[in-house]
């Protein structure tokens, strides 16, 4: 029942073949790629004599490997000869896909003596004199670090910094073109939370802000609890933070779409990572009514032992009538069910034990954890991280904004009251006279999001709520969890 | 004796002034900026009435002080109203001098799957398959950090990271301006060798090039020497190696200018810190006559206790006779004097006791170690550091060129070889026909200096120089000092 892969643009290569200059050839070539399940999408002649023309044709494939069959399937075509394969993918990464850019020109001697010696030394001392001048003389106004172990890089598991760097570059380009933030990789060779905590604060001072990105549960929580503790400047983890900010938002229209109140609501969260543990405290704070929390041990609930101090207080804060059975039972009349875990654990079938109008996130990448088409048989709303399938839920709708109102408000931290005036920024985007079961998110190209999140956050930067009551609540689980790689 | 600080673009201020709309005000403002010594540069009217004019006069002033007294003159004049001043400096300094920018649109879907997810995974998983394509498919391939604890700020000493932050931001722009290599500011907030040393390691992953500025002296020589030791990408102190780079350069072409040759001179460096150290390090590797080093204690010499590693090898490699006198003395019948040190250390009459067709350079920033005019009247080439004196020695002559020569070659280490190679090819571009006493090396903005180093450079990589002989010469003093922050 797993869903099946459809060519992309992600996996979108040209080929340069050689066929004979007669009437059917190029037909020849196109349907035998159509016939191999992918999709052309340009066809481009590059030379040609009497006898043979040369093209580069551009086709999505679903895969590399599919890719290879698309490939071998041209070869073997009469008169065609194939000369080169190219990845679209690979060839738009050739050199990295950010670059450093002087805000100055440098063209005449007056502009070097103004932006370097000696005219920069009384910027310096200036700052000296007062270091948060630092804020509005230098990059630290606009900038932020994106800062990754390496070690839970997308889906693909502790692949190291070098390999992460691809993504950490792409979420700069994002937070450029979307937030108008100036974003800056920063991959470690380490995965030693001590070490990685004494780096990101050693490095601090040029940055307004630290975005942490695809670091592995738990360590992503102790180190995000002591940044937070040492800095001056706002932590966010988007795995956590962007990912609950978005499923807050779309959470927000889905119940809309099916009238029913947030305090009502019985939800299943399918993992217990960073991105679970981040969603199911937002969710909590808001006042839901129930939370049952799966990771691959089972329910979490009352009197566990061993488990770490995020787990324990999952396990203290969720569950109220102590359910220990699986996962597909867990849904029995659920109305929410978020899924941020692994692909194709439920099917169509499970789904239809939910209650009337049920609402299913299902989030795991690239592959769902129930394919959307049957769920969708079954449930209200449905939504997915999946770009080719109705309700995205893409982080890019919540990190360029969320930062762009934290630089410009100065903040020193982030916030709970942020994430909640994001997430409502986001849902209230859609409108009401637009909302409807397959537009519960605003698209990532519309450009009214990241303006509305970035006034959100500003305002609640500028507003804070007011301190939180002694009594231990979720807004304390940073502190809680700061000891979390104790434990496995 | 010293040199007089002269108005300058480093200094230029804008003031906002209203003043009377009849024939003589204006004049009388200007004749009042001239008399305080400053240089009107732009008149611009704001806005005007029948009564009354409004105008922006910029004018380069000497300092912050001399500005100071220029405002106060205007202030007192009969019917002239100060109402803002602008220091052109800070405006341009205002949010940074660098920005992150996409090479990529990300305007459309399929931009966006290519470049981020769920095209990027398989970018990530060739990089973690073949580690060698980061510097393929990354900024790796192009970047260079600059990385500072900002213990030597320019001559203003040990300010620390967010003030030394404006220098690096400049040394960014200027590493893109004229080498087409990104670079990227690293200030730390810490002084700590070991600390520096694995950050530098732990974020190396994201860089082809380590660019180490205005890190004191000895610490500057342990964290070099154990980074180049620890890792696998070229590791370039500029403060050193840039210097020495240059002022091998301009010595080549003064020599010429003079007819004298490096084997035969007696050279007094007066500064034995970073620059100094690698200056007479890359001059014995070239086979100078002789070499009297100083610093504050005085000559160093043989026999002396007490010396950290880098003075100790200095004070075994040079100085031949053992001198143990005065600086002035030691200029008596000398060649050349190299300052890197303090100013105003030296007078004209002490220049007049240098042998026939004397060498000075003085490049103390921003005073040198004797005034340029003084120096004139008793040498044949001056040369110091200042953009309004000729012969100006600057790195950016060296560093542009000389990592843009690194990447292009992928090397992993910088050489010795590609020190002299640079200089050669910065004191070639100059030319046979061009060279004369006011001209030992070229334009910063000569574009021909860039490429040409970068070639030379990458051809110094490409066929490296014969392993060095086992007898321990000035090649292995990064070794030597690898321990110097052990002594104070």
């Amino acid at each position: 029942m797993a869903i099946t892969r459809l060519p992309s643009a992600g996996f979108s290569i040209t080929i340069r073949i050689s066929v004979p200059a007669d009437a059917s050839s190029i037909g020849r070539v196109t349907t035998s790629v159509g016939e191999a399940g992918a999709v052309v999408t340009a066809l481009d002649v590059v030379d040609s004599d009497p006898n043979c023309v040369i093209v580069d044709l551009t086709c999505d494939t679903a895969d590399a490997g599919h890719a290879d069959q698309v490939v071998a399937a041209l070869r073997v075509l009469d008169g065609v000869n194939v000369r080169k394969v190219s990845d679209r993918t690979f060839l738009l990464h050739l050199g990295g896909k950010i670059e450093v850019s002087p805000k100055v020109g440098l063209r005449t001697r007056d502009e070097l003596s103004r932006a370097y010696t000696p005219g920069v030394a009384r910027v310096c001392q200036a700052i000296a004199d007062n270091p948060a001048d630092a804020r509005r003389l230098t990059i630290k106004r606009n900038t932020v670090a994106v800062v990754s172990d390496g070690s839970a890089v997308l889906g693909l598991g502790n692949l190291g910094p070098a390999a992460s760097l691809p993504v950490m570059e792409g979420k700069a380009a994002l937070f450029k073109r979307f937030g108008g933030v100036d974003a800056w990789p920063v991959v470690l060779d380490t995965q030693d939370a001590d070490e990685i905590v004494a780096i990101v604060k050693a490095i601090a001072p040029a940055y307004g802000g630290i975005n942490l990105e695809d670091i592995a549960a738990p360590r992503c929580f102790e180190v995000e609890a002591r940044l937070r503790e040492a800095l001056d400047i706002p932590v966010f983890h988007d795995d956590q933070h962007g990912t609950a900010i978005c499923v807050l938002a779309a959470l927000t229209n889905a119940l809309r779409v099916v009238g029913k109140q947030l305090a009502d609501v019985r939800v299943v969260v399918s993992g217990a990572g960073a991105a679970g543990t981040a969603i199911m405290k937002l969710l909590l704070r808001q006042g839901v009514g129930d939370i049952i929390a799966y990771d691959r041990q089972g329910a979490l609930h009352r009197g566990q032992s061993g488990l770490n101090p995020a787990w324990q207080w999952l396990a203290e804060h969720t569950n109220r009538d102590g359910y220990t059975g699986d996962l597909a039972g867990a849904l029995n009349g659920a109305d929410v069910f978020i899924g941020v875990s692994a692909p194709n654990l439920l099917t169509g079938a499970d789904i239809a034990t939910m209650a009337k109008d049920a609402i299913v996130f299902a989030l795991a990448n690239p592959d769902p954890e129930v394919d959307p088409r049957e769920a969708r048989k079954h449930a209200a709303v449905v939504a997915t991280g999946r770009s080719d399938q109705p309700n995205q839920i893409n982080n890019v709708l919540a990190f360029p904004g969320v930062f762009r109102g934290m630089l410009d408000a100065h903040a020193e931290q982030f916030t709970e009251e942020m994430a909640i005036a994001a997430a409502q920024a986001i849902a209230d985007v859609v409108g009401e006279e637009k909302i409807n079961p397959t537009v519960i998110v605003p698209s990532v190209f519309d450009s009214r999001v990241a303006p509305a999140v970035a006034a959100a956050v500003r305002a609640a930067a500028q507003n804070p709520a007011p301190a939180p009551a002694a009594d231990p609540g979720p807004a304390d689980l940073p502190e809680i969890a700061a000891n979390a790689s104790a434990t496995p």
